[in-house]
C-alpha cells in the first residue's frame, strides 16, 4: 500500500512537472472593437497564436527559454502585422530602423542592438551579440558590420517595408501632427523546465521618429530585463517615458526590496511611465510561472500559455 | 528678548542656507601611487579641480544642476586627460566613438547620445536632446544630423585623437590581448539651491571596443540617473556589468524601497556590478547634499565641493 501511494505521488508530480510556460506581447495602443475588419482581427491572433507555439514548443521539449523567446519574437519579426522586423514603422526620413534586446534571468548575461537597418532579424544579432561578444549593446553600421562577420542574413531595408507602414506615415502626415506616436512592439517572457527566466523584445520604434532615435525597447532594464530571482519583463508603449522610469528593472527592483507579487510591482511600474506621460503595456512572469500583461493603453496584443493548461490570446481590453 | 532669539536663529539658517554642491569623478581604475609623474598627477588633479569649480561657480550663483552637472563634465570632455570628448579612447577601428548622457531630478527629463563622431560636446547635445526633442536618446548619425540642424559645432573625428590614446592602443595590442580594458569616463552630479538634483556622464568609451558598441555611461538608469526624491548618480567602470546590474537605477530603488541612504545604496549597488566581473566606481548626492564616491578598482579620480565648506580632491584610494 505505501508503496503504491509513493507510486501514485511520484507520478502526480510527473504529470504536474516543474511549471514552464511563455507570455508574449504585440503591442499595446489603440486596439479597440471595430477598428480592424473580421479578417485582420483573425490574422493577429493567428500571428500571436503562431509566435506563442514557436516558444512552447521548445520549452516542452525541455529547451531553455532563451531559445523560446527568441523564436517567439522572431515569428513576431516576420510577420508583416507587428512593427518589428518586416512591418517595421518607417522614420521621418522614410526608412527602418530596428531595435531588440534579449536578456538570460539566468546569469543576467544580455545583448541588444538599436539603429539597424540591413539585418535579417534583429533579436538574432542581439542573441549574437550577447553569445560572441564581450559586449551587451552595439549600434549602427559598427553592430551591422558584427553581423556580416559573423553570417547573418543582410537585406535591403526595403525588405522590412509595407503598404501599411507607408500608409501609416502617410496619414500621419496628413494631420500634420508633429507629435509623435507611440507605437507597438513586439516582446516575450518565457520560463523553461529549469526554472530558468529569459526575455526579448524588438521593434520598429515610433512612427516617424527622428533617424537615430532609440526607445526602450533595447534597453537592458528599461524595455528588457530578466532575473530568476524576480522576473522576466518585455515592454511595449511610448519609450521615453518608459526610460525615464526605469519600467522594467523597476518591477524586478520592487519585488526584491518590497517582497511584492510581479503582477502588483508591474501594475505600479506601469502607473508610473503612465502617470509620466506615457501609455503603454507590458508582459511579466516570475520564475513560479505567475503571469501578468498589464497596460494603460486601450488594448495590447498579448497572449500566453503555460503547462498548467491555462492560456489566452487577447488584444482588446476584455478579449 | 525673544525677537533677538529669534533673528539669531534666522540669521543663522540664512548663513547654513540650502546645501548645495557638486560631485564629480575622471574614471576609475588602475589609479594608483608611482603610476603618474608628479607632473600628470598634478595636472589630473588641477582638471578635476577646474571641472568642479566650473560647475560650483553656477550652483553659487544660484544656476540649476543642470548647468552645474553640464558645465563641469564639458570642463573635462575639453581636457585630454580625461577619456571623454578630446582624449577618448580609440575603437578597434583606430576611430573615436562618444557617448554622454544628461537627467534632471526635478522633472525626470534627460537626454543621451550614443555613437558620435564629430560633435565637439556630446554632453552639450545629449541636453540639446533632451529639451528641443521629444526623445531621450539619439545615437550615430542620426543624432549629429540633429546637431547640424542644432547649429552645434561638429569636427573632423580626428579633432579627439591624443598621442596617449593611440599609445593605450598600440600597449594594448603588444600584449595581445583581445580581452576588452576597463576604462575611464567622466561624471558630475550636483544639487542646486533649490534643491533639485542632475547627473551627467561622458566617455570615449572602453579601449578597443568593437566600433558600434554603447557601453553604461549613455543608458538612463545604468550609468547616468536623477531623482529629486532619491539621489543623483554617475557611474564609470566596466558599462557591460553596470548594464546588467543597472546600477544607478538600483541605487534609487533602493532609497526608495529600502529607506536606506545615498552611500549605503551605492556600495551594495557597485558591489552587485563588481560580483558579477565589473570593478568600477561612481560619484552619487541626496537632495541633502550627503555625498558618496565608492569606487571597486585600486582608484578613482574623484571630488567634490558642498555649500557647507567641505570638499576634496582625491585620485588614490586614500587620497
Amino acid at each position: 500500500m505505501r508503496v503504491f501511494l509513493a507510486f501514485l505521488l511520484a507520478a502526480a508530480f510527473a504529470a504536474a512537472g516543474t511549471p514552464f510556460g511563455i507570455v508574449i506581447h504585440g503591442g499595446a495602443g489603440t486596439v479597440v472593437p471595430g477598428r480592424f475588419t473580421p479578417e485582420v482581427e483573425k490574422a493577429y491572433r493567428e500571428g500571436l497564436e503562431k509566435a506563442l507555439a514557436a516558444g512552447y514548443a521548445i520549452l516542452e521539449k525541455g529547451g531553455p527559454a532563451l531559445d523560446a523567446v527568441e523564436a517567439a519574437v522572431r515569428s513576431m519579426e516576420e510577420n508583416p502585422l507587428f512593427n518589428a522586423g518586416v512591418g517595421a514603422t518607417l522614420t521621418r526620413a522614410g526608412t527602418h530602423e530596428l531595435d531588440a534586446a534579449i536578456m538570460d534571468g539566468a546569469t543576467l548575461k544580455a545583448g541588444s542592438v538599436a539603429g539597424i537597418q540591413h539585418v535579417k532579424s534583429p533579436i538574432g544579432l542581439a542573441r549574437l551579440i550577447m553569445e560572441k561578444t564581450p559586449h551587451v549593446m552595439m549600434i549602427g553600421e559598427g553592430a551591422e558590420a558584427f553581423a556580416r562577420s559573423q553570417g547573418l542574413e543582410l537585406v535591403p531595408n526595403t525588405f522590412f517595408r509595407t503598404p501599411k507602414a507607408v500608409a501609416d506615415l502617410e496619414k500621419l502626415r496628413e494631420r500634420e501632427k508633429a507629435k509623435p506616436t507611440t507605437k507597438d512592439t513586439v516582446g516575450a517572457v518565457a520560463l523553461d523546465r529549469n526554472g530558468h527566466l529569459a526575455s526579448a523584445t524588438s521593434t520598429g520604434g515610433m512612427l516617424d521618429k527622428l533617424p537615430g532615435r532609440v526607445g526602450d525597447a533595447p534597453l537592458i532594464g528599461v524595455g528588457t530585463y530578466a532575473d530568476d530571482r524576480t522576473c522576466g519583463v518585455s515592454c511595449t508603449g511610448w519609450g521615453e517615458f518608459f526610460i525615464r522610469t526605469v519600467v522594467a528593472y523597476d518591477i524586478s527592483a520592487q519585488m526584491a526590496y518590497l517582497g511584492i507579487d510581479v503582477d502588483k510591482a508591474a501594475h505600479a511600474s506601469l502607473d508610473k511611465a503612465t502617470k509620466l506621460g506615457g501609455p503603454g503595456g507590458l508582459v511579466a512572469m516570475d520564475a513560479k510561472g505567475h503571469v501578468t500583461m498589464p497596460f494603460t493603453t486601450p488594448g495590447m496584443f498579448r497572449a500566453f500559455r503555460l503547462s498548467d493548461g491555462t492560456g489566452a490570446v487577447r488584444m482588446y481590453a476584455d478579449n
